[in-house]
């Protein structure tokens, strides 16, 4: 619940509300993941302990329960997809920190580090099977279409990225591309789940759909900017790792279109052919920054945050639709 | 169909009537398999072909089918199955190369030293989660069910394994815990989804089960035996990788069991402390076959051969039971 939490600093009365309204099937979750992530093979909960109470938002379950619950859930099958949900969320970390060899994750020394990367792997695979079979357990194959297409786009999302991500000439259309496959994917799966799971109509369940598909590209736009805009301390990762990994996001890609010959050497150079000194980053900032390039990227999380709260609009106002949109506000306002 | 090809080389009457009865059934499963490993993003198909059609035996969906059509599937959804069995394979030879960073698979250089470990683990992730779509199509959660299980099973046998493997004092219950979670468990499961997918009765379902996973433990034993018996030519693999990797195979711990003092040190040195010289793999197999460990690890997987023939016996005797007894004489008399 620290999402929530980090919310309630900010903006009170409505947070308030739905940290109140979301709290039971939420410790349900909690309850759910401590359960389902024993093994005998005492490493496995080891490692995924290590990642799943590192201080991780649950952004992804809590949006499964609370579009369960604005389609009108009754019941808790909805507990079981939201689990299944960041079950898939820490596996694709897992992995994802081996892909990327990220020395910290949610503000821990990355488990890759501790257990090795082949671990992570395993662990990794463990609990995708496991999110595989949580949903068995609800019985519902809808759920099991959405949340297996989900996982497929989001593998395809990281080789395209990995084949691309240091790319210069990559283009706001592909980057685009990338992180709606890697990161909005499961934001929109976690959304239109919990629909699901709830019997909703058609319309509904496209309607949170498209509620998480905006949220997620919000939410990644934002985690781009704060990559040049954060401090380590609260972004629970280094700042300046995307920059440091060659990776050719957006504040970047929109600095450099925007650069003069002098710049467009020093970008190919640090991005280009990774050749960077200590230096670099502090000047990558000031370039990102002065072109205006971080705001640029803000604005369009911005867009996307509306666009996520305007597709609530066949709902009627009440204290979950009020929470989701809070969500898309939290998703482009926080700091970390 | 190399597997079948490979025992028509020895044994033509029986393997020669399963080879044009599955025939139809493999070509549909191949045409399954080549169509849904596209991707619009290019490395994926190129990486999983390179493993898919690098002469891989197809045992493991070869089961299903036959096993669909022994418990009376008459239409086909069991070549959806078969080809989400494959998959669920190659993901796992695919993580499991970057586990144990081998050189060659099936006979060619192994992905992650072409495409990098990062894309050999995504393209396993991509595949897992294919296996999971295809199922859906199914429309059988009990297939689901069985394959998600086995799923997680296999992840925890791998890890096991990986914290384990270089135990000289591992006993040979821990070993056989081992191989059945990370090898039998598909075997079991790809025999129990064909049979449930033939819609067939509680016990055909579970003798089909049995089959397989006795199945899988004769293949799994005899491909330790081959390690130390076999030659890199019919291997496809290099013949010692286990030994250089210093994995504790049945066949190395019964000779370890029946060894004096000084053939203790040996064993502490090149498998223990991993310090191994040019002439130290051929002592092993030397002093393996000398203390009878490579017949004894033979004998148990003959055993096993013989407990899945066995549970065959609730069915009539037919072309199909006969085909799947021929593949458990194959699994324990086969050179690579």
């Amino acid at each position: 619940m620290d999402a929530i939490k980090a919310v309630i600093d900010r903006r009170t009365g409505s947070v308030d509300r739905l940290s109140v309204l979301a709290a039971t099937d939420m410790a349900g979750v909690d309850a759910l993941i401590a359960d389902r992530m024993h093994s005998p093979v005492s490493v496995i909960p080891a490692l995924a302990d290590h990642l799943i109470h590192a201080g991780g938002k649950r952004l992804r379950p809590l949006i499964t329960v609370v579009a369960a619950r604005l389609a009108g859930a009754r019941g808790d099958a909805h507990l079981k997809l939201a689990a299944a949900v960041e079950f898939i969320h820490t596996a694709t970390l897992l992995h994802d920190d081996v892909v990327d060899t990220s020395n910290l994750r949610r503000g821990k020394t990355a488990a890759h580090l501790i257990w090795g990367a082949p671990s992570s792997v395993l662990v990794g695979d463990f609990l995708f099977a496991r999110a595989f079979e949580l949903m068995v357990e609800t019985g519902s194959m809808r759920a099991m279409e959405i949340l297996s297409r989900a996982s497929r786009v989001i593998a395809e999302g990281e080789v395209l990225q990995l084949t691309r991500a240091h790319d210069l000439n990559l283009s706001q259309k592909t980057y685009l591309e990338i992180i709606s496959a890697k990161t909005a994917e499961l934001f929109a799966a976690a959304a239109e789940a919990g629909a699901v799971s709830a019997g909703a109509s058609a319309p509904h369940c496209a309607a949170l759909r498209a509620y998480g598909q905006n949220l997620g590209l919000a939410f990644q736009l934002a985690d781009d900017a704060l990559d040049y805009g954060g401090v380590t301390e609260t972004l629970g990762k280094n700042a300046g790792d995307d920059f440091r990994e060659g990776k050719a996001t957006l504040p970047l890609l929109l600095a450099m279109a925007r650069s003069g010959p002098r710049e467009v050497d020093f970008w190919e150079r640090a991005i280009g052919r990774k050749e960077q000194t200590e230096t670099d980053f502090r000047r990558a900032r000031e370039l990102i920054v002065g072109a205006g390039a971080l705001d640029a990227t803000l604005d369009l999380a911005a867009d996307y945050a509306e666009n996520a709260k305007a597709a609530l609009s066949v709902f009627p106002k009440n204290d979950w639709r009020e929470g989701l949109e809070t969500l898309a506000d939290f998703a482009v306002s926080r700091r970390a």
